[in-house]
């Protein structure tokens, strides 16, 4: 395997090997076709994420490769597949389907049943769009599988949330997202992320993902949404600072302006700052301007800005997109 | 009534007026003998404690107020004027009394019933000591009182927490106190700062006490704990980011020399950066100096550091330290 084109070092590797064995099982169960199942595989990958930044570079990957691998052995994209790539990297499973898609806790102890199922495709709400605010940071990171584990092992709050909070959040989520109300998904989006953080402080020893930052930008979108008079903007951060804001397309333009004054960037207009969807400048009205000034003072706090939207999951390329000519990989 | 040497406008001020008027009426209730009731009072006070650093200054010139008059009105300091220190600011109440004291929170709906009670002296505990970090932070504040009814108004934490983790940790820590078991109270102590902080977080908007110097200094204290193999130093942070961190008295020197290499300052040896009572100078151990040294790189993160021991509580000092002449404060 080449990632990148390096070689990835593949059997000392618990999750890839976790995810090869399970599809190799399922197709064996499938009675794979294709090709001998005891035929090596060569696999190429390219990631074009940022990684180790806590923005689900990884899950990405598994997906791909999850998805790939099935492609290979004419396996169905089904629940049991989510539950393979879930083994590489736990938001894989999700990353399986585009659209809007739910991992479900399942309910064994084992994690067996706990699988991702689609809600609605990327075209149920094409206007749901993202600003990723990707921030400089340099402490020590906890990786978000450790940082779980502690915290169901020693937060005294964990599991009042699991039972008493996540539920009704869960089907409230959905429903929002069935009625394509975006207040009502900001709100529960923003209560969400500041909940997992709580419980991560709550911890022992506390586990801490956002930074100074990050609740900069958290401060921020509440202020936004209070002086254009609606919720306009949601954040939720992962395991790490970096922050990602949900916004309506039509509001993308006026957000990132006022986000553009918050946290001033010395590259603020160059294409490495501003990666993605392009958008149209427009110019921020006095109220907006005020907020957005009375923010933050240092400069360069972010180091860029990824404008991007709901994907439609992974796709099998055309044959010239291949990554590898002959069984091995084009040169870099 | 004049604050550190300022004319104090005090009929604005509610908190203020609610303590006068309650050691009236209580005043009244007793019989006041040493002066008429109807006499004007000339107050002069002088707070010594950095203010509004979350360091608690108010409850300390509130508790200082309050058992002033009810030594000029000879009303006894028991449980009722701990209720009447807690209108001007809730943590006053626990002022009232030195050593250890038990802020509780009561059943009635109204809060009659919540008031303070001393656990033990400070003798009970002579080498329980702090340091007090006082971190630099330009950042908006949020006041604790607002913080907390935000809190209690939209956590979906908090009930959960008041109802089944403190009363527990309320008697552990009780019960460590009562023991002088330094490892119990740490623990109980991390934990309790932690949560708290985690119920902020889940306030909706969050409310951010702490930054990335208080979350750098908790981390230092568990990497110090675990460097010297045993848990010698606790962190507790209130509505503000600077850092309180008990230790026993012959552990100071040793925790205070690995501060100073992990947060390295230019004043770091001047009398204006360590306050309090002096520490002598120790030789840092090797291992010691590398978890601190690979902790922090930007200097001058704390503004200073205060050492201090479990207070005595407020004494009435003699006539010639009054800060009144003829009715009248000395200039300042």
């Amino acid at each position: 395997m080449w990632l990148n084109g390096d070689v990835v070092p593949f059997e000392e590797n618990a999750r890839l090997m976790r995810c090869v064995e399970g599809i190799h099982r399922l197709a064996l169960a499938n009675g794979a076709h294709k090709f001998p199942l005891s035929w090596k595989v060569h696999i190429a990958s390219y990631n074009n994420f940022p990684t180790a930044a806590g923005l689900a570079s990884s899950a990405a990957g598994y997906a791909c490769l999850v998805y790939t691998l099935a492609r290979l052995y004419d396996l169905p994209l089904n629940e049991e597949l989510t539950t393979i790539a879930r083994q590489g990297s736990g938001s894989a499973c999700r990353s399986l389907y585009g659209g809007f898609v739910h991992w479900q806790r399942g309910s064994s102890a084992d994690g067996s049943d706990s699988i991702a199922v689609q809600l609605a495709p990327a075209e149920h709400w094409p206007n749901m769009h993202m600003l990723i605010l990707v921030v400089n940071d340099a402490r020590k990171k906890t990786g978000s599988t450790k940082g779980m584990q502690l915290g169901v092992q020693t937060s005294a709050l964990i599991q009042h949330r699991a039972k008493e909070v996540v539920p009704q959040r869960v089907k409230d989520l959905v429903a929002a997202i069935d009625a394509r109300d975006f207040e009502s998904f900001a709100e529960i989006t923003m209560k969400e992320s500041n909940q997992l953080h709580a419980i991560c402080l709550d911890t022992y020893p506390p586990c801490v993902y956002m930074n100074d930052v990050s609740h900069a930008i958290a401060n921020f979108v509440h202020d936004y949404n209070e002086t254009v008079g609606s919720v306009q903007a949601a954040y939720t951060f992962d395991a790490g600072p970096n922050a990602c804001l949900y916004v309506l397309a039509e509001n993308v333009p006026r957000l990132l302006a006022a986000i553009q004054l918050a946290f001033p960037n010395d590259a603020s207009q160059s294409v490495e700052y501003l990666k993605g969807i392009p958008v149209p400048p427009v110019e921020v009205k006095n109220g907006l301007r005020d907020v957005s000034i009375g923010h933050v003072n240092a400069k360069n706090m972010l180091k860029y800005i990824i404008h991007t939207k709901i994907g439609e999951g992974p796709k099998q390329l055309s044959d010239e997109k291949s990554l590898l000519i002959d069984g091995y990989p084009l040169t870099k």
